[in-house]
């Protein structure tokens, strides 16, 4: 039996490559939930806690390298990053997800599992079946009610971002491209879950595709 | 496959609970086998890579609670805290311990996979098994060729410390006492890999155990 069982809340998780308008849509729907009478919590990862904070610092900007320990060992070794990722989101779950879900409220985070199953496994040399068990380990199984994939091509994403590039940025327009694949892949694997929403049209139209979907799932009966 | 095989040299770890003198036995058979020619690489566990050193302080101090994110919600939950633990061993052996061995040195660690083991899995709410699976993934199967357990009673390893206790300390006798005996039943089940050593003797007789044990192994034939 997982966590995601006897839970009252509704989870919400938005995914999709940097750039894509996440941030915007999840500020929308957050203020047209509340003002529809729902409590919301927004969250996000990497960072979603203090300890998640700390945790991204090393994730994304890499080690200090300190002159008396090593010279250009500093790189992040690929179980490692995945297993910071994981304890990030095991605290995510632990300290806000999971209490906010058991008292009700609608959770609603700025990546999660699938960015991590995307980025690490699409990307880099594990595979999605290693990193899937890890995250569900760290989650005692919770997995989203709705995930929202805003999907558009890299090319247009880069230039919406106008802005410098960090440690996973940096890997390049090639990488950009595999994490969309493996997005697209992830959402075909769980249609019941997933809606692809194509994010280059207005951030408008991008609100109201969601809107939409949310209304119908909210208007049906839940198991109990 | 995993990565104990194909490797040249030869991995020794100490455990057991704090006080009992690894630090100091560790020091000496360095001394020792440096003297007979031999290359050895000395690190521990937690904090034996600069990153490791970043988690080291998460986990030995906690996350400094921010006024602006939470009040008293600031504790690392288990599972977080299994993933950093395994996260640093990752990094541990891709950055120190694997190339050392593939050179052909012999490395020393103060704590390895047994630690973690003995202190989360016998101390707290996960299963060994979970935790042997987590280890195992993060090292890529990397075992120690021998461990020495230093044991002694919990009590006379307290008054040895004489210094403040830190948070996992701080948990208490009983914890101690506990953890000696997931130490002791882990000892029990690998006696190939293990030898319990009784620390409660002199230093001198201490180090005459570990060497000549450490005599017969490096005069045996290896597996090629």
């Amino acid at each position: 039996m997982t966590d995601s069982e006897h839970m009252r809340g509704v989870f919400i998780t938005f995914e999709g490559v940097d750039g894509v308008g996440k941030t915007t849509q999840v500020e929308r729907l957050r203020d047209w939930l509340e003002s529809s009478g729902h409590e919301v919590v927004v969250t996000r990862e990497p960072g979603g806690t203090p300890l998640g904070k700390a945790i991204r610092g090393l994730l994304l900007h890499g080690v200090p390298v300190d002159s008396a320990d090593s010279s250009d060992s500093a790189d992040i070794a690929p179980r490692a990053e995945a297993l910071l990722f994981a304890a990030d989101r095991a605290q995510h779950v632990a300290e806000v997800i999971h209490p906010a879900l058991e008292r009700g409220a609608v959770v609603i985070s700025d990546r999660y599992i699938d960015s991590s199953l995307a980025y690490q496994a699409g990307g880099r040399e594990l595979t999605a079946e290693e990193i899937r068990s890890l995250s569900m380990w760290a989650t005692n199984g919770l997995l989203p009610d709705r995930t929202f994939l805003l999907d558009m091509d890299p090319a247009l994403s880069h230039r919406r971002l106008g802005r410098a590039e960090d440690r996973m940025e940096a890997a390049g327009d090639d990488f950009q491209h595999r994490t969309r694949r493996a997005f697209l892949d992830l959402a075909d694997a769980e249609p019941d879950r997933f809606r692809v929403i194509d994010a280059s049209g207005t951030v408008d139209a991008v609100e109201l595709a969601i809107r939409t979907d949310i209304e119908r799932a909210l208007a049906e009966p839940r198991n109990p």
